[in-house]
């Protein structure tokens, strides 16, 4: 096994960090008093672009790009410069580059602690769509919501089926979120009662960002659906499971779903995510040609969930699966929504849908652990759940394992409070 | 009958225009070479705000705001500047004014013949959302989508159902769309086929622009909701039947809506439709307290859509119908939509759905009107049409009906190209 290449940054190189200089993804942060601007995670610290671009260590092209609140215009200048801006952080990170590492003032100016930073969301989300990828989960939800004996539906095969989500509401991790109020319809009563949610879920998703635009009335390809991606975030579309049985037909889910979603602050690069590419998951039927694909489009990204209840002196993971077991692939995803003619812009997030295994144990929700609250699953301190409770903390985590180092997305995590 | 205040824009007199001085409706405008800015039309004119504001002629707290290419950084100004920039507009062209009227240079600056300007998007639109309140309609449509029998779903007479669309492909009214293509199913394949749409349909629909942003976690009472909106616009709801019919379960539309949604360039004002307020609907049975309302959340504006294909001379009126005929008024739908906590944004665009009485010449979409195809619409020339065709041009058109003026709402028209 060769050694990773290492940084000059300590905390880059312990092969546990999920921010080694192999990975560098881009985050929005503020300090005390300052403004929310471009920074890097490398180990334990936040490397400040805007502060590298004052000093003049940028690529020219990317000037004046990272003193914003969002990673839209720099995501905006095009994959030339994202490239740029990687291997020029990549060389000024290197443990045998002084340029930074040697210039105490601008290190101390540029270099920025995680633990004093406030991070935010990292893009501008003009529009969030929600696909629904796994076949386990499709199988899993279906079985429940719908009929047990047909659970998977008949275009689920043909088609990566999506909806339109909400994009107001996606916050960052670490913003706690109120129980959601709403109709539900109680098995034994004619009508409905408003009240807050008794089945209250997760769902872990990975998603992408939009990096480059398509046109009104022009469908982006599977081949080059690769390149209209910036990268990727870990996403809890939190849901409210008795609510949306309720409301979702005949247009989908609503206020079940609209009240919050989080997603890690960090966002991982397509270029760091190259050599974790694994082969196209085995699809029968074959599909349809324009979501035939080519090449490595599935993703090996390992993933867990914790669930912490208020009080408890750990958290305790409840579900442990892999990105790479998707049924259909981020291309098919985004050739499939374009298809029409739908246009795409830059930040748009498209999320995976849950992502669940074969085994209680490794499905992405609530919902599909405990069978609908029948079958609680057991935390470390002996508490119980069949859905979430007010005080409980979701987190979610994931990384791509490389030799001898990971890159890795750092955690969402979101706590219940109580409906207001 | 009281003869209606007059402006000295000759043009806005004449009873029929829908830009008489009662309306003052806000859009975005251009002219050769110029950048998109700020008016407001009267009769047959457009008012550039912008160069009134240039020359001292707007309120102080509204500086700056018209030269922007969009209305939001006005509407983000609030209510109370509105009904000042209003105020103000009202009195500088009613007829016995002559700040604007008596000043030559700044008239032939600040008036702009609509025949010489291209119209855009009124509004950066940072969410869509559809909703479906029509009883006639969603009867309709469960009719021939599902069952017969039990048309209306057991939860349509609880909650104003909804459903997230996609923003980034609404436009302006005037832009032509490809027909889209997508995955269809026919009834004796085993598996789907790509083909572009076959049952090409328009859906009429108003639709109002939120001008008050709320906050996560925060609901927005059917009170309050009110203030919230900015004003209406008229919204064609492009469809694609077969697509749709195909892929809506169990998340809802996606592909078979996404491919463009079109607006009317002319925001009218909740003051200039103050006037045309009607009673509630009545509902049975009575909704849940949080969507239960007082006052008059029901508006009287005169619908029509007008169908001309390619080549023919002239239009035929296919449907006429009116907007107070809605079930859930938007106050309530804007009330559900925050219930759960969903934060609203400026420039949120809500659509009623589908508005549609109960004779086949009130229906609001062809899949209505013609029953799936079944029973084709004669048009004047003698052509006939179960759905749209290449070359169709669709123009939807709505007004209020005052004494001796109506508030318009000029139209949304759109021409369908054949597919790529």
């Amino acid at each position: 096994m060769t050694a990773p290449k290492t940084s000059w940054v300590n905390s880059a190189n312990d092969g546990q960090t999920h921010f080694p200089l192999q990975n560098l993804p881009y985050g929005i942060f503020s300090t005390t008093g300052g403004a929310a601007r471009v920074g890097v995670a490398i180990g334990n610290q936040i490397v400040d672009l805007a502060a590298l671009d004052d000093a003049g260590l940028m690529p020219t092209a990317a000037k004046g790009a990272f003193a914003a609140s969002s990673l839209n215009r720099f995501i905006a200048l095009g994959k030339p410069v994202w490239t740029d801006v990687r291997a020029r952080l990549t060389a000024l990170l290197s443990a045998d580059d002084q340029r930074l590492s040697g210039n105490v003032a601008l290190r101390d100016k540029a270099l920025v602690p995680m633990s004093a930073a406030t991070l935010h969301l990292p893009v501008d989300i003009p529009g969030y769509t929600d696909f629904y990828s796994s076949r386990e989960h499709a199988t899993n939800v279906g079985r429940m919501f719908r009929d047990p004996e047909n659970a998977l539906l008949p275009n689920w095969l043909e088609i990566p089926i999506g909806y339109n989500g909400r994009a107001s509401s996606v916050v960052v991790s670490g913003t706690a979120l109120h129980r959601p109020n709403g109709q539900i319809k109680l098995p034994n009563e004619a009508r409905p009662i408003f009240s807050p949610c008794r089945k209250l879920d997760y769902e872990l998703e990975m998603a992408f960002i939009v990096g480059k635009p398509s046109n009104l009335g022009e469908p982006v390809s599977t081949g080059d659906a690769p390149a209209h991606m910036f990268g990727l975030v870990i996403l809890n579309d939190w849901s409210a499971r008795d609510i949306q049985q309720w409301e979702y037909v005949p247009l989908g889910p609503f206020n079940s779903k609209s009240f919050g979603t989080s997603i890690s602050p960090w966002v991982v690069t397509m270029d760091a995510l190259e050599p974790f590419r694994r082969e196209n998951p085995a699809q029968s039927p074959e599909p349809l040609p324009y979501l035939q694909q080519q090449g490595q489009n599935a993703y090996d990204i390992d993933l867990e969930v914790a669930l912490q209840p208020a009080g408890a002196t750990a958290a305790s993971t409840v579900c442990r699966t892999n990105f790479k077991a998707m049924y259909w692939t981020m291309a098919q995803q985004l050739a499939h929504h374009t298809v029409s003619g739908c246009n795409v812009r830059i930040g748009d997030l498209m999320g995976s849908g849950t992502i669940s295994g074969t085994t209680s144990d490794s499905c992405g929700s609530l919902l599909e652990t405990t069978r609908n609250g029948a079958e609680p699953v057991t935390l470390a301190d002996g508490a119980k759940r069949g859905f979430l409770e007010d005080g409980d903390t979701v987190t979610m985590t994931g990384w791509c394992q490389g030799e001898g180092y990971r890159v890795g997305f750092g955690e969402v995590t979101g706590k219940i409070l109580p409906a207001r």
